[in-house]
């Protein structure tokens, strides 16, 4: 259990740290990546997601990452409920450990962006393009099934003559997803990602931030949590 | 049969999903990716092959999602006609299916650009940069063509030792593709990724849509299987 | 002999279709690809030489698509002089058939570029950024250097369990090289894929297409010798 | 030791040739490359620490390319003070090489760019978007701790069977670190990267060249070598 918590907590870390840090270098005023696009950002995330499941795997944990992962793994019987609590409070604390760092590193940049609220809550938490309860859910819940069902059918790999390799496709389809699905609302496909960053949001002494758009907070936490728990019985159903 | 008929059903879906999932994206007002760009659009082509492929082959199927590719494989003595049927009907619906989620996701982004029924259609099925039938007959023959004739040359694995990073040859074959020979007709090379969206847009109720474009609408079907066709014959002449 | 020929000769035929074809589609007027920047073009001559190898080492040789490979592997008694005719007569003999592939595909881009010859030639042959005879040549061998050294180094697969996968590090390389190192002459690092298109480009009837540029032509065939024998000199000298 | 200095000599005069070029590719005038943007950017230094990781580990040492590595493994106990001194020396004196080289190539272009001195300096070496002593050693301390800290939690592969596939897991990491923590002071992460670019830059005659910036010069190699430090402790502590 405590190597789950540690696992988790490094992992998710390093997940947001990498994942949050790419939209402050875009998106954040005199940064070296300002401006950098979609194919930056999406290439982040899937590259923080290759960190972060690479730091966690070596301490001992399945590399959830995501609390609608672990949720899903709990409904398929994959792990126990003590597991579930590690595996929860570390991606939890883990991501606003990460959001913390991105503040520290980035804080010249977020003063220096302190007439665009909004630039500095998405280096935190994800938002609707298009404002709309039913579509923004959707999205999140399609984003994470796509996630869960397609990862579950990857092919495993024999003993570890792989090495970190066996971590590229969970990449590529990290990456899929983004360029694909994030079209909408930003593909959180995450509680955690998304929560975790936005009570460190609402925290922080930001220079000029804004609402921490708490409305939209629960989108996606159940969103994700849905389409997670949908993909794993579709593929327990259908295998 | 049953399993391969799954198989390419849900492959296909989880292709459209993502391929024209990445279209929408750029294309569509107001995403959160909109005029992002070809390497976004063909990088999301790309790993949307990657990630219908492993759901795919990981429920029984080889993996084709391409009615060009069955028909070739069929004459190449590949797999018999009951097979061939399966094939086709899972990969036509699959399709569809996964065109009809690109709309129930973007719906909203649909709407906001009911003025553009040009780049509405570009979410469903391709359409030439120039039109002149034999032109685009032959750039879809020869991307076609390549797809099979250089993916039959790649060397098979031994066992399971690499997991689903096997299919990164596939994917990267089909970057390839996009961004050298999808500068004419958009690379359909394949019946039902054109097809099955296209009846999709006849049928759905997107604001503002105009014309399927019918007309066209053969071409990115035969090209293909001619294509394919020729590469399976050529494959087997040299080897 | 013949399988190295027939080998070579497809290989080398995939190199340049892919290779010139992504440069068609970002240069030539009203492609699908029109601007699509540097990270596309050098995509795609990365994954053209990927598709070609695996053609090639799947029809027998040693998947060398480049006269300045063949020649320093036959100055470092890797193979036969009988050999290396075969393998230059495929490469060279391949690279005019693939540009003569993209003319027929990009026909009406070609077209509707006769207002810029310089775009078309690019479509088939490399030119300076800025004209400087012992500049360009050292630009060519440095580039031909470092891919001769560079993939010496790289390390042998055992057997064939990594199947397709293991031509991803050399695919790696290419994409390094063209950003890189393709910013002064645009690395031809090839003699073929220079030579062999420039002269489909004097002979084809390119509507409103200009110069060959003739004066230039020999440093991308000098220069790749030069620095691919260079570097099996220093390869076999310090290992 | 003699085989490690050769190793890291070469290794690194490769990582800075390709690094550094890309810079040059995409900053200095007339360039095939001008204005390429962040993603190529980053691509480039990810591919250039894959080509002279694959150099240096040919030739027999542990391919640190970066006396941040090889301090921090000294003081894990990993290697010996010898070995350190062998590392150091040809790490220091391959990025100087490399620089070399970069100005030799790109000469013309360097010339192009005489109005532009603070591009020029940017082929060399690193500076901060935006300058602050304590904010700027704790973004290159930050980038070099993810770096050692999640290198070290890649899984090792049995045996050779994956060849130099096996260094993509450093190479996504590199990339991953470029887009996500580069943004502030332009990832250094490594004071040979640094320091050795930067010596040749006030050495050469390179026209219109401005201050090679020596106040700031400390930080990339301080931060680099706490941030590894620590990273090497923090690994050590937690297994």
């Amino acid at each position: 259990m405590s190597n789950i918590f540690i696992a988790e907590l490094l992992g998710t870390l390093i997940l947001i740290l990498l994942g949050n840090g790419v939209v402050a270098n875009v998106l954040l005023q005199k940064t070296k990546g300002n401006g950098a696009g979609l194919i930056v950002i999406t290439a982040g995330w899937a590259f923080a997601v290759f960190s972060g499941a690479a730091v966690a795997l070596n301490l001992g944990s399945a590399a959830h990452l995501n609390p609608a992962v672990s949720i899903a793994t709990f409904i398929g019987n994959g792990i126990t409920s003590t597991e579930l609590i590690s595996y929860l409070g570390g991606e939890f604390l883990g991501a606003m450990a990460g959001a913390f760092l991105v503040w520290l590193m980035y804080k010249d940049h977020f003063d220096a962006t302190f007439e665009d609220p909004g630039a500095q809550l998405a280096c935190y938490s994800t938002g609707p393009a298009i404002k709309n309860t039913w579509s923004n859910l959707f999205s999140e819940a399609l984003g994470t099934f796509v996630l869960i069902f397609v990862s579950s059918s990857f092919a495993s790999t024999q003993g570890e003559t792989v090495g970190s390799i066996g971590l590229w496709p969970i990449t590529t389809l990290i990456w899929a997803i983004g360029v694909s699905l994030g079209g909408t609302t930003g593909y959180a496909i995450n509680p955690a990602r998304d929560l975790g960053p936005r009570i460190m949001h609402a925290i922080l002494p930001i220079k000029g931030k804004g609402t921490s758009d708490w409305g939209y907070a629960w989108i996606p936490v159940i969103g994700p949590i849905v389409g997670a728990i949908l993909a794993i019985l579709a593929y327990q159903a259908i295998h």
